[in-house]
């Protein structure tokens, strides 16, 4: 019999151990700005549930209904948060519509609170799918809040991300699991062809003006090129060719003068362009978005 | 004897549950931005007084010295926050006059600290004057402060707003008990009338350009309607007709097609009116405060 | 032999007394903005390294590169926080090139981690040398971003100051000890002379137009005036005047009429110049930085 109890038990810690423990760390990134009330009334939410948590931000200056830009940060940040962190994301163009409300496991052992609607296509990718939920929100809905069709950030996905991180609720009590896929935007992967690199341009490095692609180190070291070397770099906006220039590429951008265009490896690990000191982007009127594509290859 | 004590004891806990125990958050709301070291100084001071302490931002982006918006975003915010909470707000285009600094606890058990300029307005007729309290500058000042003259905010505001929050001072220590009464902003309020709604817009979500009513859901209602129908909405600067529409009253704004006009009810539970990823406050050039009025009628 | 012990027990206690306690505070400053994820990602490894620091930030809005600002706001703010808190400034237009990255350890106990560009200027003037030592990043730096030249940020700063904040690492294992000593930008000391006070503008009062100078009160007092007194201001692009008026110096901004100019003393006891309830700056296309000079004489 305590043999039984003994299985019993440990079957449930095995189990238990497949999910990753939550931290008590949540981190809020949305599309509403910090000029109203809105973030502030998600956190009061949050330390309703639990005032031991841990609250942060990622950012609140997503611009509006930009699930691309969600998506990015996320992918940009995420990792570097120790596991069993939550972070709920609210960038929502479609609240009210059908897309699911749901909570990512990703198999680096970090949840996403988050509209299924997009948001998700890059840390799946990058940090792998462990397992989705569907938010019940017959359970998982801040009370008296049921009149109150338009503020899901607030009533459903901080609500859930507090009870999640505090551990008022298991990941299970979450909701139903469902398949092991989410919503994926369609994007331009790089790719390596007849000794040409091609990739996409996914975003900025907004406050500086630097221009990041999605090409690892690795696919411009196929060329046969080390720091150092000079790059041809071309630059198109759908068929339109906006930048075709020689490019040094360095490791520090202490080894170009000031203004002068250069290639670097930037934090992500992926080729990026910038004007040392200066803003690549309004000099060459190049942004960010699917129809931007760049095109590298060896001088 | 011991009766006594108990009858002293028992009046003594009595009072003291009158009084919200403080929790330890503090929440802090200005006019200041972010872009300098002011919030950041106030923070500094706050962990001064107890590093145990948990600091949040309700927003800094107060236009500057507009004490309606700071009145507005406590409405919108505060209630969400659990009991006990101290905010701080500075928004204080009269610092050195003669306004009053002080404390507000409200009925619902939330304590605000800040100039009693107007700021008080909303949260004061939303959530009940508990008790008002005049802050005690000779005790509850920040020291070597004293030839200081214009930085209340970090000085009395975020010192008084610390100490009370950690427990150093009891709400009591803060200063005299005042009336019960805080100095209010003259606005528009909502009336049923005639088959007409009338009210103010008091404010706009502003990230989306969305357009917010003091019109409860109830108002509305009262005009026979319900979500699904068309509302005559009119839009008024002072005497001037900007907007004069048929809009449809929708639950979620992805009933509507994209660029399209809408009416709704905001998480704050009022009327409102919005385009569907779009914005329109700037469409049709409409902003809010006490010039701005709006009536809606069935159709 | 147990009074041997004894020496060195006591030799090693007074060692240590010499180094401030950390509190497990982390202040965070950039030029990052918070548009992005960089910040963020920065809290994110410092969470990696121990959850229970305490994060706040300074401002993340300087100027891209400008050091002279991002010295400014260290000095406006560092001194209101606890003995023991770790700052940590990332303003590094020379990332890459052979500026040291260093931790100050201030007299009055604060640590500054950053690039030794001048960001240190004004803090150790104010607060004093304590100490510097060279980050060793060898050994305080993330793991697994040897080949990520360009953030140093979140690899080298934020890791090594919550290594730091949280005591994983002594100050002594920061890594060498560098000479009392760092990079100073020139700029303009306040000085009296023939009853006439110059100084800079350092940095204006951004959120509200304000000019502040580097001239402290007592020098203003050496003119033989005193508040309520008119003071005759001028003031200069390098050679150029661009303002010269009659100005009452007050305490309160409530003293004078709305719209009208005033002389002040800002919350860090310098000489400022402002409209009250406008744009000093805007009104009369007044900044800051080396090349402005502000003139004050009595009249």
């Amino acid at each position: 019999m305590r043999i039984i109890y003994g299985f019993i038990l440990f079957f449930f810690l095995t189990t238990q151990q497949l999910v990753q423990a939550q931290n008590g760390i949540v981190v809020f990134q949305s599309d509403f700005g910090l000029k109203d009330g809105a973030v502030s009334a998600m956190k009061g939410v949050a330390l309703g549930v639990s005032p031991t948590l841990k609250l942060f931000d990622l950012t609140h200056e997503i611009p509006a209904y930009n699930i691309w830009e969600a998506a990015y940060r996320l992918y940009q940040t995420a990792p570097y948060y120790p596991k069993g962190t939550v972070f709920v994301s609210v960038c929502d163009p479609g609240v009210g519509t059908d897309r699911h409300s749901v909570v990512l496991l990703t198999k680096s052992g970090h949840y996403i609170v988050t509209p299924d609607n997009g948001t998700l296509t890059l840390v799946a990718e990058q940090l792998g799918i462990s397992q989705v939920r569907q938010i019940n929100e017959a359970i998982n809905r801040r009370k008296n809040s049921n009149e109150s069709y338009t503020f899901h950030g607030r009533d459903v996905y901080a609500y859930t991300a507090a009870r999640l991180a505090s551990r008022t609720i298991t990941f299970e009590q979450v909701g139903a699991k469902l398949p092991n896929e989410v919503v994926r935007l369609p994007y331009q992967k790089a790719e390596y062809k007849g000794r040409i690199v091609k990739g996409n341009i996914p975003i900025l490095d907004i406050q500086y003006g630097n221009v990041w692609s999605n090409i690892p180190k690795a696919m411009i070291e196929q060329l046969g090129v080390k720091p150092g070397a000079p790059l041809h770099v071309q630059i198109y906006q759908n068929d339109k060719l906006l930048y075709d220039k020689s490019v040094r590429w360095v490791n520090t951008f202490g080894e170009v003068a000031i203004g002068e265009d250069m290639a670097y490896i930037n934090s992500l690990m992926n080729f990026s362009v910038a004007v040392n000191q200066g803003s690549f982007s309004e000099t060459y009127k190049v942004f960010s978005g699917p129809e931007w594509t760049i095109v590298v290859s060896s001088n």
